[in-house]
């Protein structure tokens, strides 16, 4: 290619594409990987290329520099500039990769033909996880209005702005020492958890505690309890452990270990949340606990406590963790500050027994290292300071009022359509099937008639994995203000109303 | 026990031991559960246990409410407060934890067999994961005195103070737009990777992205290359992972794909640093890149691409990422944050191919969900109004003369004992066994005898998973001023020098 004929095939974008000359490279780069610019073909000369594409002769040069460095092109001494001759003759194929076609199960198995993904990555890609943040009434989750941001942000500033090395390096992988401190001193005057600040490790979340703790204590086919209806994350996270999973039925008392233990003999492990079972609200009685505990400690099996709601309790007192109780080392408690404060923030803990710490923080940091460390110190000061004190009181009164105003528009709207009972604890309500439907309803389709009518009410069944023993909504209030919730309520009950008669 | 025997065999710890109400109930609960205080048994009334124990009857009212609320005690109306009688008879044993010794081999044997560790609980226990964080020259990592954290901080402030849903609930799992958006437009201008934003999934490092794409794209058993010698971490994840590892030689090329294909025909992945390989330092050459995309190609296997140091290069321009050379989209690019801005960030991404941004993001929801939001909006405006660019910049220079400093002491102090050349890129510098050795050292022991001495230089043989075919010692510079690289230049001169003559 002498002398510098039609070299050029394509254009530069002189606003938004970025610097001229890194264009002009890449443009040549596709060109010659392309085999439109043959290997050994001469270049033309830098000021004729200037001059074809109106740049600067600096820009030109700029270009293939950064081609000669990459090896793309050569250069003869006094001869000037060549295509390599080194670039293999027989190279990768020059395409675009195929994309496949749109709809979503064509798409996950061709993307599966197409690119070969491992059998648990079509496993893991599988799961569903029905996405739980959504602004509309009653979705789940708390209210992020009412967090205190800016106590938040002047923390954030206070340790931020001239971090030393314990921040800007985190030392201890389990987590900032003095966030340790002040979780496990929580937790013992709170919870009843009894635990040096050693034990805790702090990670992302409660998805993250569950996956390393079936990853460090079960193994690949090992089978694992899980309440049923329960939480579907759970479910996942075992799952994504290759566990087998025992579904293990909730009653009145809370799980039941026997009728577990009668279907799964050989169980390493039991995945439970004593204190407010999701999502029926069950809290389990000490009886259950005190066999629970029997059945770790004679099976050598792990309970993994999952305390995900425990401080929103309104009436009564919060019974003690499973943990308090357990006098053999068997409990691996599991706590969130997401549910708490703000959903974003990606913050939980495992309490572990002494022993197990070194294990489970080498197996983190195989994994993913430690957690980030930007919010530690400031979530350890909002607890030591009373902030988080402060805000859990805030938010119990709040939520409390808004469960009522949620009993409030059932009684007044919906009446014989559900059956809505107070909870002293949590942050959704269950509504039942009321007489004037015979206390039978599809809660699935009842749900997305809602859905439609933008209520976000979930059904019930969706937390069964076997057939569904009982159906209902589930109503979250914690982050909808008494007005939103009795006009849900209100719309709700125009919604089912229609549905009955239709 | 009527009347109030001597019952309260617990003292109470009236300072720092937290509400006097929560002591008396922890202690009560105690003796029920010991069987100190057996089921059926009376409890004095609340007017003797507050004379007993010097309590106000309002703290032991409170406390005795508890232990009522969740069920240890009951009562009889006119006939005081019983311990429960629906105690089980035969509880679990009331003891601690049996702890075993503190030696740490013995520790993890006793743990494994105490506590029924699972076989990859053990196996992700003993990768070994030396420490990367230590102040002492020449330990490796950045510069975190230099990083801008007063920006920083300030932008914290803007994005918390009040922040949207969109950051207080993340609705993108696979990271905040924005963020994702300049990766993406960072990586296309400086480092040639072909993307849109919706290709990043922002992860909590590189660890995790190997660990992620590990899972989701090969099985248990699936072999994966690595670099010998090569980094620790990614060997790590891929043993979690379950995978087998094949040992991959590189040379002055970079790795040779032909070598290990040779080695091991089955391999379905290979992790690879070809811009700057770690801890050699080679940059692969085209001929090499081009031969990796196409045994991808062929193969139908995965480039899991390192692009670990990218930013510090001082001379000569980077090398385009190899992810923009490949069009059969078999690249799976990661990068990480923290080595450029500080440690504790944890924050990273990975690019993958359009097709695989479901399965990854499905996949990482049953992990740990999503990424913590604290520090995306943050280094997305950091990106976008050039604060990062400016930092590289100016790291570039401050790196630069860092490492000129280590040479102007090698050549001055070390000559004969340790030959150091300079790199065109990265953040440490290997230092070979010079002619006064006669090119011969055992560079565990010097790493030993200098670690003595207060010096962190690491022994290039760690970096072998095989018999180490080359030795030396790996300087970090960065993180250490002129004044502090001089000075351990020569201490460690006189260190190896002792160790010659011994």
């Amino acid at each position: 290619m002498p002398g510098g004929g039609n070299l050029v095939a394509f254009d530069l974008d002189r606003d938004g594409g970025g610097p001229l000359y890194r264009q002009l490279y890449a443009g040549l780069r596709q060109m010659i990987l392309d085999g439109r610019l043959a290997s050994g073909s001469r270049l033309p000369a830098n000021r004729v290329l200037a001059q074809d594409m109106s740049l600067s002769r600096n820009t030109v040069a700029t270009a293939l520099q950064q081609l000669l460095a990459e090896g793309y092109v050569e250069t003869r001494r006094g001869d000037g500039t060549y295509v390599a001759s080194e670039l293999p003759d027989a190279g990768p194929e020059r395409r675009r990769p195929e994309r496949p076609g749109h709809d979503p199960a064509q798409l996950r198995d061709d993307v599966a033909r197409h690119y070969g993904l491992s059998r648990r990555g079509r496993t893991l890609a599988a799961i569903p996880r029905p996405s739980m943040h959504q602004a509309a009434a009653f979705a789940p989750g708390p209210d992020i209005n009412a967090f205190p941001f800016d106590i938040w942000s002047r923390l954030l500033t206070r340790f931020w702005r001239r971090p030393g090395r314990d921040l800007a390096v985190s030392s201890d992988p389990g987590g900032y020492p003095p966030l340790k401190a002040a979780i496990a001193a929580y937790l013992g005057a709170m919870r009843g958890v009894r635990c040096e600040p050693g034990q805790i490790i702090v990670v992302s979340g409660a998805q993250q505690a569950i996956s390393l703790a079936s990853q460090v204590l079960l193994d690949h086919g090992d089978q694992a309890m899980v309440e049923e209806p329960g939480y579907g994350g759970i479910r996942g996270a075992l799952t994504a452990a290759g566990l087998r999973i025992a579904l293990t039925p909730v009653d009145d008392e809370g799980l039941d270990i026997a009728a577990g233990e009668a279907r799964a003999p050989l169980a390493r492990m039991v995945c439970v949340a004593p204190s407010h079972q999701y999502p029926l609200g069950v809290v389990m009685s000490l009886r259950r606990r005190l066999a629970l505990i029997e059945w770790a400690r004679r099976r050598q099996a792990w309970i993994l406590e999952d305390d995900y709601d425990s401080e929103y309790r309104y009436a009564g007192r919060p019974l003690a963790a499973l943990q308090g109780l357990d006098p053999t080392g068997r409990v691996i408690y599991v706590g969130s500050f997401s549910k708490v404060l703000f959903p974003s923030l990606r913050l939980g803990y495992l309490v572990v027994p002494p022993d197990l710490v070194d294990p489970f923080i080498a197996a983190r940091r195989v994994l993913d290292e430690h957690t980030a460390m930007l919010a530690q110190p400031v979530l350890a000061n909002f607890i030591d300071d009373g902030h988080f004190a402060a805000h859990v009181r805030r938010m119990r009164r709040l939520y409390a009022a808004r469960q009522q105003a949620l009993l409030d528009v059932a009684v007044k709207h919906l009446d014989g359509l559900l059956e809505v009972r107070a909870d002293e604890a949590g942050m959704h309500l269950i509504a039942w099937a009321g007489a004037g439907l015979n206390g039978v309803m599809d809660d699935g389709r009842v749900a997305r008639a809602a859905a439609d009518a933008g209520i976000a009410a979930a059904a019930l069944s969706t937390s069964y994995v076997g057939k569904p023993q009982r159906r209902g909504l589930m109503l979250g209030y914690a982050a909808h203000d008494e007005t939103a919730i009795a006009d849900a309520g209100q719309r709700l009950a125009a919604v089912m109303a229609a549905s009955v008669t239709s």
